[in-house]
């Protein structure tokens, strides 16, 4: 395939407009596999905490297309040596579709199924799937690499570090989009800054030593988007919730219950036996229509958690310093004994996360390190040389928080032992 | 009901935060009804031509009550006489909930079966809804009053004047927020100005004279955005085709036709018996998920529209200058000689927009015209002193667009006569 | 000279960064003559009414380099066969230096002692200076190349129609970045979308028909910016107490006066004999400084003047719908009885700007218009295609201000005939 | 004296726009004394290094001002008790003329003449001035009770702690003043959250615990503005050279020597006997023309650094990671050999900052911590709760910075010994 007779253009309002010049990456773009990310949003259920949180993984993907473009761009107009031209196709088409495989609510159904969305990306590349066909335009073996680079077991490994590592253009496009799209001004890093210090290095993508600080920059936005957004409480009860509907209607289907509307491919996808082309006719509209009609399921529970989920009444939650199994096991025993059911009525979240790898010698680690290049080509890891990145790698916050339905808990409220009314009396 | 104990606020990109002050707003922001707005979508098909447009018709009233509130309380810091303070919950309520009633991709699903959004919300709010319900604990009149002010019939003018008028917040916040999700920079009006400048003035709202700039510069990007953002033919192109799929489900229903996949409400919906509460199960969610499964239907037209709308395949289109009745025909008959289905397969639009309706003397303007009041207290319509608002006003865009399935053309492009070979030629 | 070892960047609040990547760019920036313009503010007297327009020509300089480097860049990577590619430095070096010559608040400056800025930029590139020695450096012919397309009589017509249209890169820059620093929002302009519009065609620079509305869009900016900015009454009142101060010190100079305060080059610029050297003297610091310290002279009129600009005790004026001549002449009249000096306490001012020049035959006209080209390779003037720009083009305002010292018509005031004390009563 | 008959707002890129309700901060903005901030510039000779950070300290004075506005208005707006309601304005004018008595590029002036800022500025507020009589107007101890404040010693410790502590309206203003017109995106705080979450508590501003992270960014920002901004290595360069400017010119007052340019105040400056009068004459316009006018001074030292600083050629630096007293004597031995003059032609710099000032219990901190107020109604020292915060505390940057002329260096080079010729041969 050829160059675009003209460049195509996408307005967007993270990366003011997403450039396409080939004609390979506007083909897949137009595929009905690309268009269906539309219908998946990138930040799942955050939309409940934050209204502005709609957008889609279709966004998304073209943000890490048009980053990962830049990038290259910039790597030919000063033409280093460390980066194989060869390469530019592949890396452009595994930054495009990194997440094609990505289910609705991806997070929650994915553990309540024990799916993985890289495999359904690399299962729709390699199918018989009009993304799979325009791949193989370029070649046989051409949607074998690119799933190859997404699976990380790319021979040129320069290219895989390319699409994933601590700083590559999937992070840098969703703490922007995520960002812009929730209002907060904590994801604002200086792209271009960090664009330019970018160097293709034997094998692996480092930074100059002068863009330190701008690598600073990213981390904080990164730590602080995690617990601004990607964690807030009022989210993690929404997917709890989301996680528990998926749990109960896989219990009753495996009992045999039958449902009200199950439309394909819902059965599939509660036995796990979902071919490529069923796993494309999920998206988030079908589970929300679904869950709108379970509202008035005759099985009450799942009644119950759709109402929740649709009308938005959350689950409540506190917040605990820390918590014991034994804890654990003395509230569910209460909460039994008071008429509820805890495996439903009460959940225990930790989330946590690091905001930065420190330097260890094992290999693992390999791609998961900051490496800056100095002025006399030397290779160091930023914790290093950075006070800042030093002083926060290995942070991990320690909060636990119970999450709860209020008003089930409410009616019982007065019969709770005093400690658990003390600490179920400082709900939010 | 009283004043919250602390002030509640949403994120919100557009205002940075939005703030609820009164517990019957916080009350009906939490009801399904106006929850329901999270799926409707602001701008109905426009993200299918910008992506970033995924934004709800819930952020959007959120935004039209904030901006509603600020002036209110601009208002009451002046003590400005003309203001009737004891309006202001009924005036909040009003901005808050006149979007109510829109149906999923409003336009097309109003034209296709003959609705209204205002009257469904009028029935919302009257109904046996939680919204009814929250609104009635002001007094058994209050539900209607809102009503009233959503009709335009409220007696205390100043009210409807405030809630709809060219000026007010529900234009400033679509505007506003349009702009910021497609990522175009055309809506970026000076509102924190405009809002300064607002002045309660024998019951209605007027502008001081010193804002006329800011004015003009606001009726440029409602002009800018109708042709930049609404009007843009991809959008008209996936709009025809919404209309089409309902034209053809409704043909079909009629008939008896037997769906292979028709959830409640939509036989209520297309036989035109919704009651408010099937009214309610109405979503985008729906929509796309029963196109999503009528894209396998045995009726050949349906399931090839609903292909078309879901993987963006879009009817193509030509821009012409002028086109008569006469013309048209021949296209038609020429299309269904070559066993193409005029009906279906080709659709003209001539979409049209006044920027600013001129003075004139007759009643009905009245509510269209912005009035500036001078040093000397006096009003004048806008157009009288801006030379800008005068050369604008009256224009009137007159491109004419034929849409049309390329590929069904394609194939029989070689029989067409010249003339209309060369018309269909040029397309984009 | 070569290409830069690597690119260097200056950071820009509005192109974010500004590349340099040729060695002769570099140089010309690090000359005395340039870094003066750091010295000169872009808006002149403008920061006595937007506090934040501090910003000098220096920054506008680079802005107006880089947007041609972003436009040239463009041209060559598209490989558009009609700009000619060995004009590419010729082209930088007269974007970057086309306001070399501007002195301190130009616009009075200029008017007061009859110079011209553009006369002053070709002096200095031709000079004995370190911008001449750094341009010979590329041919004894250069920097006469260079002043050439800044006189506009440069032979290859295209270079001249890049730094100098409707639609150059001087324009954008200021509406931009003159909208940044005062904080306004008039100016933003979608100048990604106008760049990508632009081709080089026949020996001019037009746009892609596709790019009209973003075209109407900035002409709309600019004609807000002229109202809301460039002619802001506050600002012109501070550049008519320039204008006088100049006119004042010039005649003192005449008579012989003995300055108090008068460094050189001052009695060079008062009898227009300034050597280039000398020229590059003036700056702002110097003009502000000799303000200060003439607060103090010994000829009330001019202490007062300066006073006046110093402290910020400006001119108040009054806004009139017309004025005739024997209405003026009268004014002056009264003012003289009542013991004012109406050279110095009565100022007319009449503030005119064409939004955007109409189609006229005449050659004259054929640098400022703007051309778009069609799908059919035609080249159409603008006006004639879009409604809006046809609207605006030839509007003209009509309002005059009288600007006067406010302390002294107050000791006056009730002394003044009716019809006199009703026009300055007004006063704002 | 009263409010405003009608609210007057200024302008700013910053805020949007700053209101003015009293008549007593219009009169205090309009006095002679807060105009002459305008030819302050609130960044130094950043400009040198960012060519945006031209705004003055007149801009930032109002945006203290109206932050300072704000939080009051907040606290009146929720009837908070802790609040005395009766020092409104004594804040406000303590925040809008906190910087008074700043004299041109301040930090090099003060360091040289031995000043310090705030004493003039209670020297300014008590004089004989406008300031002084306007604030007189309000009682004749008004004036003494503001510069309490701004000393610290004002008996209400709640007024103090709100225009001086770790988070007051000083610092948050100049992070996003300085962010902005330097165009680095850094400094974008959240302030209207933390605003939001401020708390008048016993005697203090505290943050509702809830803000931590807003509060935990606030901190990052602040310490990548010092790093990236305040303490760039050449706007270090350009302070060391005005330093050098400042310290000839005084030795050579004080040995008698005729300077060819030296208008008042200047002789009265170098011999440390400033009238209130005079130190108002200085302003930068006035420093940058007599660096002008020595540019051709006979003591060549003089005219050489003037040179530097005005055409901006500036001194070369090398970075090092350590360096010890024996080392300097070394150099500066090896320099005086060579025939330079080490007290002018070598200078060391070792820039530091604290992020955050752990807690500790002794009183002088008091002041530079910033408390949480959680649910219960605890205060906690931040660092106690934040990983964040207690992390960056303490982290303290060691990297020494040798200033040189680098032509001169050049000359003698090859006579380095090897070590010197290391270190100065890697210079930036």
């Amino acid at each position: 395939m050829h160059n675009l007779r003209e460049e195509k253009v996408f307005k967007d309002p993270v990366h003011n407009y997403i450039h396409v010049q080939d004609e390979l990456i506007w083909l897949l773009i137009n595929t009905k596999e690309f268009q269906r990310l539309r219908r998946i949003r990138q930040l799942g259920t955050s939309y409940l905490t934050f209204h502005g949180a709609e957008h889609s993984r279709f966004s998304h993907s073209l943000g890490v297309y048009e980053i990962t473009r830049r990038i290259i761009s910039q790597f030919e107009r000063n033409n280093y040596p460390d980066w194989p031209k060869e390469e530019r196709l592949v890396a452009l088409c595994a930054a495009l579709l990194h997440d094609l495989g990505h289910g609705p609510f991806s997070h929650s159904i994915e553990q309540a199924f024990d799916m993985n969305h890289e495999d359904w990306t690399c299962r729709i590349l390699l199918g018989d799937t009009e993304v799979g066909h325009v791949l193989k335009r370029m070649g046989e073996d051409f949607p074998d690499k690119v799933a190859s680079v997404i699976r990380k077991d790319y021979p040129n490994e320069i290219v895989v570090n390319l699409v994933t590592s601590p700083l590559d253009a999937d992070r840098m496009d969703y703490l922007l989009r995520d960002a812009y799209f929730t209002g907060v001004n904590y994801g604002t890093i200086d792209m271009d800054r960090i664009l330019r210090m970018l160097r293709p290095y034997r094998g692996r993508i480092v930074v100059k030593e002068t863009g330190m600080h701008a690598v600073e920059d990213y981390l904080m936005s990164r730590y602080q988007m995690y617990w601004q957004i990607y964690f807030h409480p009022v989210t993690r009860s929404s997917e709890i919730i989301l996680r528990q509907i998926f749990r109960r209607a896989k219990e009753l289907y495996a009992e045999g219950y039958s449902f009200s509307f199950l439309p394909n491919p819902l059965p599939g996808l509660f036995n796990s036996e979902l071919t490529v082309q069923q796993y494309l006719l999920l998206d988030e509209a079908l589970i929300q229509t679904a869950f709108m009609q379970w509202k008035n399921e005759a099985d009450s529970l799942l009644a119950d958690l759709c109402t929740r989920f649709m009308d938005r009444k959350l689950y409540k939650y506190v917040e605990l310093d820390s918590l014991d199994l034994e804890k654990i096991r003395e509230i569910r025993e209460e909460f039994r004994k008071l008429g509820l059911n805890p495996d439903y009525d009460l959940i225990i979240d930790f989330p946590t996360d690091l905001p930065y790898d420190v330097s260890r010698p094992d290999e693992e680690l390999r791609g998961k390190q900051i490496l800056l290049l100095d002025k006399q080509e030397r290779l160091v890891e930023i914790s290093e040389v950075s006070d800042i990145v030093r002083s926060i790698s290995g942070i991990q916050r320690g909060k636990f928080y119970l999450y709860f339905p209020d008003n089930k808990l409410q009616a019982v409220y007065s019969q709770l032992p005093a400690d658990l009314a003390r600490i179920f009396g400082q709900e939010t």
